[in-house]
């Protein structure tokens, strides 16, 4: 058994960076022993935990005893960090959105395959327990055969305030959360996107999109709805899947929600409701008894499982978790979402 | 004042016409003394109110006794029926959707303005309490700027088991609840409709939608979704609505629901929150003393209103609440829907 131990450094000490040295403590296969930051508070931070400060980038990459560069910088900055670290005979670890845009993507992949070094984007969201348990619930066809998701997150304080108003830095929130959203979607369907219809909002002003709204066709018929809001006060659930017999509800990262399936052939006609001004038989409930409410199933799960197989990758003992040929259609998707939203027309794909 | 109690024959004695029926028990200038009914079970249920029976529908246009014919039969025979009424010298309350497409609403619209006799169709939801609620917290500002509406209902219990199913009738969930969430829509938006992208549902194998799926944008950039669902076993809010300043959700007929409004800059930074496997600071809810949260304004409304205003109409003392106008707008957006969801592209209007 292989018990070398990878040194990391992290490239970029922010709120991202930070975490993943915490997340490294309880991991025994990487170490973390160096940081790069710009910033001197930061550089303060990480002396404070002990690890080395680099003077500038190119010292980490010349720097013999690095195996691995973990790259969270700002989004714009991920392209030339990462072709550097691979050409120096890096592997690499690189927060998400990966990139600006899909070519960028594809020439880091290129110069993985040229070096042999690994590439890996943390898409840390796959280890969201309520993602999992509407992947169990759709895998295990529990609703019966799933037409509809809707995955969203919703917030009321706008974009935070750094670097992620900026265009140019890849700012906006189609690249901080539509891109977690969509990887998860596109794990949870494998079937082909065929249509994109978008509209981001810019309703608090900024030059970047402050939310999003994409709805999605699949070949075969299934739809999505994806949406990503910075000003709702009032929060619509994280999922809503419906299936042919039942549908499921997350509601927050609480885990509270519900699934509710069908039994039986509900035999009897529906008895009209009042409902409002008037009555109506199509929207009165079924009757309890043929309906099942139970509660969302939890999942025990283990974020260290990315780092552990990010080593594993690197010694070619077991497949990858996170593959650069879904981080490509995830950016591809993107940009078709940004094509939607400036044209105002659906996008047709086979992707 | 004028005290004339007008006479009204119901055509189609089913779940809505005698609805409108036991309505207009209340309704003290309007009397209904007849009713129209092509089958024997429903003659018998209107005999046994007291109602004369009308052997065929031509006997009802000919009876000078009668002022107004209420029509409550399958869509597909609302023009025909309208027309001969309004030409035979009786104003008509027709049900919802008025006629199957925009060029019947018009030409009922022309032989109405030529005999002089009211058309007006019963847009019932326009009293909906939930309706009227959302109206009122958008009218008075109290979200701030609205940018955003979403309106539906939500079922599990597919199409009722009639002629609903029949696409030659008029059937499917467009014409039968869509009508009532655009109406409603188009009088909280005033600004024109700039494009429509629509999904309708064909999950049931029926050959009519069980469902649709409606992004709509407005002149100066709000935006909507209308959704009807048959195949929901756990139903989403009746309406969300985002405006700068709060939101609003109105979750059942119950009138369950709140709003949040922000009271004041939140001038702190916000504090990262776990959520699943990852921190976020966009997502962290607010504190809590800057938001209030409050029910839902309760409505007093009286859905004999339609009525009065009826026979206003007629005597010419009121401004309709109905107007033909708004029908024939409805009619042309829906029209709009259709060709969306057949083409799978946006359509773009100015209506």
């Amino acid at each position: 058994m292989n018990d070398k131990i990878y040194s990391l450094v992290i490239v970029g000490y922010g709120g991202m960076g930070s975490q993943h040295g915490r997340k490294l403590e309880n991991v025994s296969r990487i170490k973390v022993t160096g940081v790069f930051d710009i910033k001197e508070a930061r550089q303060e931070a990480a002396r404070a935990q002990g690890y080395k400060i680099y003077e500038d980038y190119q010292a980490v990459l010349d720097d013999p005893s690095v195996d691995i560069v973990l790259i969270a910088t700002p989004n714009d900055s991920h392209h030339p960090i990462t072709i550097q670290a691979l050409n120096a005979g890096k592997h690499v670890i690189c927060e998400k959105p990966a990139m600006m845009n899909s070519q960028e993507v594809e020439e880091v992949m290129s110069a993985s395959a040229q070096t042999g070094n690994v590439f890996m984007v943390h898409q840390n969201r796959r280890w969201d327990e309520d993602y999992l348990a509407i992947k169990k619930l759709v895998d295990e066809n529990v609703l019966g055969e799933v037409f509809h998701v809707e995955s969203r997150v919703h917030g009321s304080r706008g974009i935070p305030g750094d670097w992620r108003h900026d265009l140019n830095r890849g700012g906006g929130m189609l690249l901080d959360w539509g891109v977690h959203l969509f990887d998860r979607l596109l794990l949870l369907f494998p079937q082909k996107v065929t249509s994109v219809y978008a509209k981001l909002s810019y309703i608090l002003g900024h030059e970047v999109d402050d939310g999003i709204k994409v709805f999605l066709t699949f070949e075969g018929g299934r739809t999505a709805l994806v949406e990503v809001g910075t000003t709702n006060f009032i929060a619509l659930p994280l999922w809503y899947v419906t299936g042919l017999n039942g549908t499921a509800m997350i509601e927050d990262w609480d885990m509270n929600g519900k699934v509710a399936t069908w039994d039986q052939a509900d035999t009897k006609d529906a008895v009209p409701i009042v409902a409002g001004a008037g009555l109506t038989k199509t929207m009165a409930p079924r009757s309890e008894s043929t309906v099942t409410e139970t509660p969302v199933p939890r999942i025990e799960c283990d974020v260290r499982d990315f780092y552990y197989n990010f080593v594993d990758t690197i010694e070619g003992t077991a497949d990858r978790i996170v593959k650069n040929e879904e981080v490509l259609r995830i950016m591809t998707l993107m940009e078709a979402v940004f094509e939607s939203d400036r044209t105002g027309q659906v996008v047709h794909l086979n992707l």
